[in-house]
């Protein structure tokens, strides 16, 4: 069976993961659900894209996995490519969920569409740690609208402030393009957290991947929360040989 | 619960909602189906766009409907997009399902593609009320594809001629971007009553909404027919709050 | 009831739509699926475009079979609007399965993105016999993705190697536009065998068939093999009348 391990993308943490682990569990498959350096409550927010990075690299080492299906979600897909080029010794496949394949010196902020930049800016300029709060309405409309109203309310309240300056670090990655990592792309098809067409997820993402394997599923940004279970099922369809 | 204001488009008249009425009633809901002026059949043809808008601000003040959440098809996204402009105190949310979203200044009939503009041009000049009347083999290869021919036939022979002025009419909606109602997109993903692609109903129309809840649902321009209990359960969800 | 002919694409051979023929045949239709000329293994590969086309022209009118709802997969697309043009009067529908529509005067080879026709072009003239066997990676990822991988390899070792001189030919295709045959066309949400988007079947491919029926299904571009069945099902919905 599988080794999977799940980065998370902003304003989420590992716990967010949970019911999807549970699940992944129930078919056999281990599964590990790390925060993000910088991610969660009541945690320092000063970090940097490296940091972000490191802390899934010690991760993985420190638990010593091998042969790792490794998942990056939303703002997760710019960290998992980054640990690719770090340990692709680890890894047997990478599964981009939903989430932005980074352009060699690019950051994640160059590839969010205008009213979204400005958004981040002017909430980040406006806060005490240079840190983006994701408001509500946004929220409920285009990240988890396939959830009832309680569900929409009680996971955000679970959500935390993400730190601006790993979003705006412009990375190398000039080595993940040559990396012989088998890659995945898993979309979901209501999937607004980015506008859908000339800013959207699919295919503008999963394009630059070169040969990949699309798998796709109902549902929006947050299926972690409204659908769980058929999430979890869609990454082990992603995530096989 | 709900307080449902169904508006049709073009061809359709508001018994064309029976099924989904019923469905929404049966889910709990109040559920409204108003006809717009100059539309249905035995009925004068010679209306404007304003005429279509003032039957159903008509409609909803006569009956004291508040909290409402008002859906338009097709053409009727451009009629409830200025009832939203003349009563917003009244409106709880839009759903567009696959539907116009009127632009400022410009009419439903700048936003059909060339060759339906050219096809309703020439059907108009040769009727003997300036309307169109939709040729089947359009009913059922682009709108009523996914049902049996007999549905799509008996269904064709309950349409009635399209009145081609209120396509026509440039309207100000200078007023609709600023409401602060909640919107949602209903979309079809097999609709293709307008071509999908460049001329399409999603993410064209869906984009200018600005901020909003899209919905999907498989099925065609008129799941109103072949699938109304479908299309009744994605009606609340894109209604609930 | 209907009488289908399937025609297969590159790689494939009849025997492929076992599954697929055996449903249609429990739904109570009558269908065959012959082999294009220079298709399957130990066969003469120096065939052109007209000969393909002759194969299968032969293959109905030998049968004298009428009233054909003729399908083509992939490649198979420019294979019937050829045999439309040649026998239209035996034809009833016409269902272009993710499949090339084509366009007078041009290829097939024309309608592949640069890097296919890179690896098309260098793995053909380091064969013996100017033909392309299709990487295992490729029918693996980007073809048969919905699979386990024991009926990805299973599946990959009935494939025989594609001659390149059909999809190079250019056609004249002009009577095609002009027939009066009603058109499906058949999408798989998930069929990456053309990367999504600007190279993509749908609606790149779909949109140049004018008026047309338009079905789609979940999965890859080898439900032949995946799903089959489910691919019958939807097969019907795009020949009924």
């Amino acid at each position: 069976m599988t080794v999977f391990v799940l980065v998370h993308g902003s304003w989420h943490d590992g716990d967010h993961w949970g019911a999807v682990v549970e699940r992944l569990q129930e078919l056999g498959h281990t599964a590990y659900a790390p925060t993000v350096a910088g991610h969660g409550k009541d945690v320092p927010k000063d970090v940097s894209h490296d940091d972000c990075v490191a802390s899934i690299v010690d991760y993985v080492v420190e638990r010593e996995l091998a042969d790792v299906v490794l998942l990056g979600h939303s703002f997760g897909g710019t960290v998992i490519a980054r640990v690719a080029e770090e340990i692709p010794e680890r890894l047997r496949r990478l599964i981009f969920w939903n989430a932005f394949v980074p352009r060699p010196g690019k950051s994640m902020f160059e590839d969010l569409p205008p009213h979204y930049q400005e958004m981040f800016s002017t909430l980040a300029a406006a806060s005490a740690d240079n840190t983006v709060t994701l408001p509500f309405s946004i929220w409920r409309e285009a990240f988890i609208q396939d959830s009832d109203l309680e569900l929409a309310q009680r996971t955000y309240e679970s959500l935390s402030s993400e730190p601006l300056q790993p979003l705006m670090d412009r990375m190398d990655f000039s080595r993940f393009a040559g990396l012989e990592i088998a890659k995945s792309y898993l979309n979901g098809t209501e999937d607004t957290a980015l506008p859908p067409g000339e800013w959207g997820w699919h295919p503008r993402m999963s394009g630059r991947l070169g040969l990949h394997r699309l798998v796709q599923m109902p549902g929006s940004h947050e299926v972690m929360f409204s659908n769980p279970r058929g999430l979890a099922e869609k990454i082990v369809e992603a995530g096989r040989d």
